[in-house]
């Protein structure tokens, strides 16, 4: 290949005087015609194993692996197993140091909260205890993430009650309820661990983040509306979690409202929302609201303490059993009637704890400049949670960001900080436990909303509705799935108007009209660029997506109606009559075979017309499918070019040639 | 505007004499930059209401009233609600010939195919000939199609026949069976009406025609095993539709068989099948076909009525009432247990009769190169059942090519010929019923297996082997499906695998890396075009999707990877360090926010390994909502160019400056 210095000469223009859009008149030299190429041939097989290692291993994950001895294979392979095995080597003193701070400080906040969350999920306290102590070992040890927090969620909580509580009552039957949440807590590992080993991981992104930010909304204000029966004291209070039986059950129970409740639980709800205020207002005081939460505990338990033979309107936490936690694989359930619910419940609430620990841990690793590998993450938020399942724990996840954000502002560097959260939950397991028994229940629904409250994040809905009104429509969809109908549901709208929302734009896609930039061989849309200009008896069309079984039909319309008000413009204006269509195909990025017979047919329909059809610049596979099904041989061989460009000043020239 | 003759010189390259593939050096010479433009300005009414009219109308229905005075617009608007006004005033006599010669043809077919799909649908034979009388004089009124024939078609009767008889037995409560019948007409009628009026035609496209050439396969085999019932004798025999009992039960069911019938359904059979393959070869003598299964009817039952004392083995049809369709809009049933049932039957059968309606109807819109309106036809078929569930009729649609071919072939030129089809009904049902008491059920096995063999499109399916595996993929699966699990849930596999298609090209788009062809400013996919070459210090990769929430994590990830693998590959061949990634966004038709936050995330990360990001080429709304969401100026001015080329040319010429 010798030193290339052709010189090309490119589509200039003619002022007509017209107040107008300009046409191009085409002063075209002698122009060199590239061929379009085929792709290099592949067999079908490897054309199959090029697609499925797209999909299943984008990341490449066995790179590293690539030219290493056998030894150094065996370690990274450990390295990517057991990440403990990457940073124990380098861990020193002031590593540790500073985990210990930031353990110790998200143990001020993972215990209050734990004991809350699991009485959102309609569950013994203490079980929020046990699930803040055996996950977060066991995600110290597998997780890839540094800067995450484990234990319980709200929304994950929160679904989970609602679930097993429409079909089992919790008070009525508090041993099922028991068994069935632990084995949704089993399936939810179950599911969490397959997509990771299958490396389904992908599934989780159907969850669009405009969809997400109605659904949490939803979600923070229907845990907030179930804590008005902690808040008021309410003692009858409805199963059900719609915004509408929920505020009728409030007002109609009016009677039952206890103003030691309401002034112990508004007082502190204000304390805790203040101090989340100044934390984020001012991030250095991130310790404020991080020991809040311990502070109301202790204070609201002090304070019911001295009371105790003046109010009995207060209900409290009570006794809660000293210890470890115990095992419960004898607790799972893998037969009967409740079965159905068990593994439905388990597949929500782990996509959904899904979903939060792989944003949360996607969050920093982008703060932070490190990658984590989604589906090496699934695997161990499923291992976790399969374990947790078997020692009294239920679904646990990487935590929601105030909670993370807390473990990352007070400095933890590695997976050690969760080792350390565990050790000081561990400690209040053994001994601290009787401290807890004048707590008021009061005070944990006042914990609970704070936490929620993060979640309503209404600058992201303004800025849905600023650039994409149609996320922002399925956020408002989901918002109110939620609220008025149920979570699950809620949940199932937000995905299915997700993916309505890609079939939409594939079954619609747009096509524009492209005119030359004077001075360049460079086309575009006539309507984004004024100074484009048209060329005279052709049009140019680009069409804005792969030609498919879902839109071929549509293209086809719409092509053939481009031509006809083409055709009405041009004899309107008297400009020279319409000779030759040119779909510029670069964004045609795929073409089945419902597509190639769209293309066949509307040759044909043009064709009877007397008018060109040509392709410009076709991709790699389109070319490759084209090729096989032989239509480019009804086409003529002068039917594919390399660009736009190419193609008018070759066509135009072979028009002189033979006017 | 005036003359303009810039020339510009383009990317020219070096032989370094190596056999790896080359890189470009750049000699620029002083070049135009164009600045990105913004599409004009939109309030967002205006843009919704263009969305609107693209997703509803984008065959801009409306067009033809522009400009008339009121008198032509309310002509037109009588032409385009009754079609019979356009061609009416033109009619004539050798139009009318025609007409009848093709209306006599389709009627012998009719005749005999409509006893016979009642039968498969379990339904009393009468009705497939009240079924082939009032909605063809329906259709000639409404219907914009010229060349298509009205009646009952196989794979509906089929699908309702096998919905209704799961949960009704037709012979212990005909009547019941009768009233759901009509019930799931009328729904039908109304579900694609609705799909009509609403413009929501494009539904029926997401059964692609992959999925439908399995599907249409898949139910021919199920329909033809169905008839080897009659074909044998069988008297008792199983009512599922699978593949493995009815096999089952044909071979349990051997002392049932009968020889008579035997010879007598395989005597016929071999004839229609013989007369079918005659006029497959020579279209020409396409009456040979139509004329064969009236011939066969005529004849069984002349021989039955001749051997009627000496055989009682050969199941007849019996006595048909003599009479018009009696109305039976006191027979729809709007409330009862089985409600749900009738209107589950009738969006299905619906559904399936209008894709079938519909595709026969373009195809022959395409050979005689007219239009038809997929939503205008929709509300036709749709009107033309909701009048037949009030008087005696099944579903029934355009039919399936085999028949509406002859009608083409047999010259109809006018919807006339529905009208002379069913005067040639008519007579027969008030004249000729008794004539039927003798016909054999066999050989309306017969009929129907010669009906559907021709749906049986082997070579359409090696096409789409041939061009693209995933097409057949779902093409077996719904083929599959059908045979084995059941008729509509094989319906459902070949939807869901038609959507999985398309969201698995959504979620995992690909990327190319692009390389300039010497003596051109193009840029093209270095796999696709041996002679492109790497531009030294960059990266140039193209996007080839929208950058949605489905795929921005992928995305991400991937252009990191194609980064990371070009850093290594720069090493091992020691070129100059990479600097400066360009992302072709040509291709990138639109972005939504997650797209959006996932290039400020990319940028974020790339900025700290020294890395420029650039963007070339944002189409027109994907620039807009770059500008709405602010993230430009984070990207810097110069960090958007018109082409790769321009990028390529600026960024290098602002390198030599401060090096």
């Amino acid at each position: 290949m010798g030193v290339n210095s052709n010189r090309v000469e490119h589509l200039a223009c003619n002022n007509d005087g017209s107040s107008m859009k300009m046409q191009a008149e085409i002063q075209m030299p002698p122009f060199e015609i590239h061929k379009v190429m085929l792709p290099p041939e592949r067999t079908t097989l490897q054309k199959l194993r090029h697609r499925l290692s797209e999909i299943f291993f984008p990341d490449d994950p066995l790179h590293r692996f690539k030219n290493q001895t056998c030894l150094m294979k065996l370690l990274l392979a450990l390295q990517y197993l057991f990440p403990i095995f990457q940073w124990a080597p380098n861990y020193n003193l002031s590593l540790l140091r500073a985990d210990i701070i930031s353990g110790l400080t998200i143990a001020s906040l993972a215990i209050p909260q734990g004991i809350s969350y699991a009485k959102l999920a309609n569950l013994p306290p203490i079980l929020g205890l046990y699930s803040s102590f055996v996950p977060p070992l066991i995600y110290s040890l597998l997780g890839s993430s540094r800067h995450i927090g484990v234990g319980p969620v709200s929304i994950a909580s929160l679904v989970m009650g609602s679930m097993l509580s429409e079909t089992v009552s919790f008070t009525q039957d508090p041993i099922l309820y028991l068994k069935l949440a632990f084995t949704a807590t089993f399936f939810a590992g179950l599911f969490q661990s397959s997509l990771g080993i299958l490396r389904l991981g992908f599934v989780i992104d159907f969850l669009s983040k405009a969809t997400l930010v109605g659904f949490m909304a939803g979600a923070a204000i229907i845990v907030s509306l179930q804590q008005l029966k902690g808040l008021l004291g309410i003692v009858h209070f409805t199963n059900k979690m719609q915004i509408t039986p929920v505020l009728i059950s409030v007002f109609k129970q009016r009677h039952e409202w206890s103003w030691q409740n309401v002034v112990l639980g508004f007082g502190f709800l204000a304390f805790l929302l203040t101090t989340r205020h100044i934390s984020l207002k001012k991030p250095k005081l991130f310790w404020v609201s991080a020991a809040a939460p311990l502070t109301s505990v202790i204070l609201s338990t002090i304070l019911v303490f001295i009371l105790r033979n003046k109010t009995h309107k207060i209900p409290i936490i009570g006794e809660l059993p000293k210890g470890l936690n115990p095992p419960s694989s004898n607790m799972l359930y893998f037969s009967g009637p409740y079965l159905a619910l068990a593994i439905k419940t388990g597949l929500v609430t782990g996509i959904l704890s899904l979903t939060e620990g792989i944003a949360v841990g996607r969050t920093f690793a982008a703060l932070k400049n490190y990658q984590v590998d989604g589906n090496k993450e699934m695997m161990a938020i499923g291992l976790m949670n399969i374990a947790g399942s078997c020692s009294s724990c239920y679904v646990t996840t990487g935590r929601s960001f105030s909670r993370s954000a807390v473990n990352y502002n007070a400095g933890a560097q590695t997976a050690v900080s969760n080792i350390i959260m565990a050790s000081a939950v561990l400690v209040t397991l053994l001994f601290l436990m009787p401290l807890f028994y004048y707590t008021p229940n009061v005070v944990l629904a006042a914990i609970i909303i704070t936490a929620v409250v993060g979640l309503i994040d209404y600058q992201a809905a303004y800025k849905l509705w600023k650039v994409d009104k149609l996320d922002f429509l399925a956020c408002l969809c989901s918002f109110f799935g939620v609220l008025f109908i149920s979570v699950p549901l809620g949940l199932g709208i937000a995905v299915a108007i997700s993916v309505f929302k890609i079939l939409l734009h594939v079954s619609r896609p747009n096509t524009l009209v492209l005119g030359n930039i004077p001075g360049t061989p460079i086309f575009h849309n006539l309507n984004q660029y004024r100074e484009a200009l048209r060329i005279p008896s052709f049009i140019i069309l680009a069409v804005e997506s792969p030609i498919y079984f879902a839109n071929s039909t549509y293209l086809q319309e719409r092509i053939l109606r481009w031509v006809r008000e083409e055709e009405e413009r041009v004899k309107a204006n008297n400009e020279s009559t319409l000779k030759c269509i040119i779909l510029d195909m670069t964004a045609v990025t795929a073409i089945d075979t419902s597509g190639i017979d769209t293309l066949c047919e509307l040759r044909k329909v043009l064709d009877k017309r007397s008018l060109q059809l040509v392709l410009a610049n076709p991709v790699g596979n389109v070319m490759e499918k084209l090729h096989q099904s032989n239509i480019l041989d009804s086409f003529g061989l002068k039917a594919v070019y390399l660009s736009v460009g190419e193609a008018v000043a070759d066509i135009s020239s072979a028009w002189k040639a033979q006017p």
